[in-house]
């Protein structure tokens, strides 16, 4: 039997299981070009929140009665795919569900066989392609620069500070949600200072750690945080948006940020991207950071859930702060 | 003796005679290195209008007791500079005064002696390198794709609109004041569309005459305008932010374009910009857009005033909707 989570209901605020059904169903019959996977871990990602609501992203919303989307790795157990033998390990969009139809597609990478899974959907998947993607791509962050990145201590972030920090040599200043996650950028990933945005004052808080001014931002959260960086930016500076969790709970959509106008006085930038544009590179990209994590310049961090029904919990904890590293769920 | 326009006070919203003062003044001495030029033409652009404010753009702010700063040409009549001779023209920011001291420096321009002063001021001067830096450098805009600029009637929409339309052949809507303008835009200069913001819906007008959204926004208002054109944006859309003319003249800074968010989805990007940063290239710049002036692809549209005092009914011209094509006071 497949144990699946599907949408009941398009959530407000965060998801509470009022919004989500689990139910079971018989194992699919696989069509020619498909193969069975065994989900062995979901990855929890902000976009997944997004991807519940009716308005469009760079992937359509789930529909109510469809199983929610998400990224994850498994086995190959059944196969009608010339793509996949039995036993193969790949990662793809599997969905919240014990096993998923796969397809030798865009969103299905096969790994190899001894792969350590939980890395493979932090910084060997879709996780670290942003984090260098939007740092070394679109930011073009450069030696001796100051970088900040918000959301320091979850994923995607703690991967952009340690990449800016360690690989590449800028000054780099995180923003989390509590003292305890910037105690642990700075004094487990190196990160040169981080602030507390429920405790710091954060004009005074950028400006006192960021002396020369912000060149690189790397935002993953938005709102009133993206406004506060705003009015610190140097000439020049580069924002690589990457996302706004702080506002996919948010009924309405929150006003934009007022200080955008600094991008005009001080020629700077604000540049959208999805790490997907770039998937054709992710061999690629994935070999550059193993070398970083084999020359122990980045390291993974995850916070792990435990089973299907943990989903909601795993995917609140992005939202409310509770999580440090890659959140990802063990079925 | 020299007339000049001095700023008494910082003004809160449009520009009055309280907040400046005509002096006048001897004629001063020159020390070496100096020239004097008697201003024959002032060009107004908005920018001058945030100079007087307190808040630091990408020149310092106007001191109270100082000349308003501002763009001009004239004619050296007494020189102990080596760049200048006597009845040379120059290209400069005299300020709002009839005589000004230049130097050899970055903001002057020496012009062949039989040049057509008015547009020196706009399609030749800071103006023209505008348009072309923002639509073609900063925005790339290609063949066949939709260009909307804002300010359409204005000195430098005006001429971002032809550019686009009758150089690179995009799909060109204008965004004015008022139903003249849009009449003028696309009758005298050839836009496709325009869409007078005081009259129409924006977000269905944009629908409407942009059927296949937005690839480039060339912005001179900010404001609502650019949260209903990010709203309507393309996949990879670039829109070049030249100034927020909707903002300059307000007490407190307005809400940001709460539709930031579809950079994100869209992989679009904002980019400020300051043709400043191109003067280097001025001269083969302006080369190009004396072509597309002699191939008869783009005009020169100008809204004259005469005489010192009409500076303060000329600079509000800009932010009333007053003026159609660049606003010059004549001495």
């Amino acid at each position: 039997m497949n144990k699946r989570i599907v949408l009941r209901q398009r959530p407000e605020g965060l998801v509470t299981w009022d919004d989500l059904a689990i139910e079971e169903a018989p194992l699919p019959e696989l069509a020619d070009g498909e193969a069975l996977m065994e989900v062995e871990l979901l990855g929890m990602d902000a976009t997944v929140r997004s991807w519940m609501s009716q308005a469009d992203g760079y992937l359509p919303p789930i529909e109510v009665g469809d199983v929610i989307r998400c990224s994850g790795i498994g086995r190959i157990i059944a196969t009608r795919c010339d793509a996949y033998e039995i036993g193969d390990v790949g990662y793809s969009l599997p969905g919240m569900q014990t096993h998923a139809i796969v397809r030798d597609d865009f969103f299905t990478t096969k790994l190899p066989p001894d792969t350590e899974l939980a890395p493979m959907l932090s910084v060997y998947g879709a996780t670290g392609l942003t984090a260098y993607v939007g740092l070394i791509e679109v930011a073009k962050a450069q030696p001796g620069e100051t970088v900040v990145v918000s959301a320091a201590a979850g994923a995607t972030g703690s991967l952009v500070g340690q990449i800016a920090k360690h690989v590449l040599g800028c000054r780099v200043v995180g923003i989390a949600s509590t003292p305890e996650k910037c105690r642990f950028v700075v004094e487990e990933l190196g990160f040169d200072a981080c602030i507390s945005h429920r405790h710091d004052d954060l004009a005074s808080s950028l400006k006192e750690h960021c002396p020369k001014r912000i060149d690189v931002y790397f935002d993953n959260v938005g709102g009133p945080i993206l406004d506060a960086v705003l009015g610190r930016i140097a000439g020049g500076a580069r924002i690589a948006l990457c996302g706004a969790i702080s506002v996919y709970n948010e009924r309405r959509k929150p006003p934009g940020p007022a200080n955008y106008l600094n991008l005009i006085n001080l020629r700077a930038s604000m540049i959208g991207f999805n790490a997907m544009d770039h998937w054709e590179r992710f061999d690629e990209i994935r070999e550059v950071l193993r070398g970083w994590v084999n020359e122990e310049k980045i390291q993974h961090v995850e916070h792990r859930f435990e089973g299907l029904e943990s989903c909601v919990d795993a995917l609140n904890a992005l939202f409310t702060g509770a999580n440090t590293g890659k959140v990802v769920v063990a079925l």
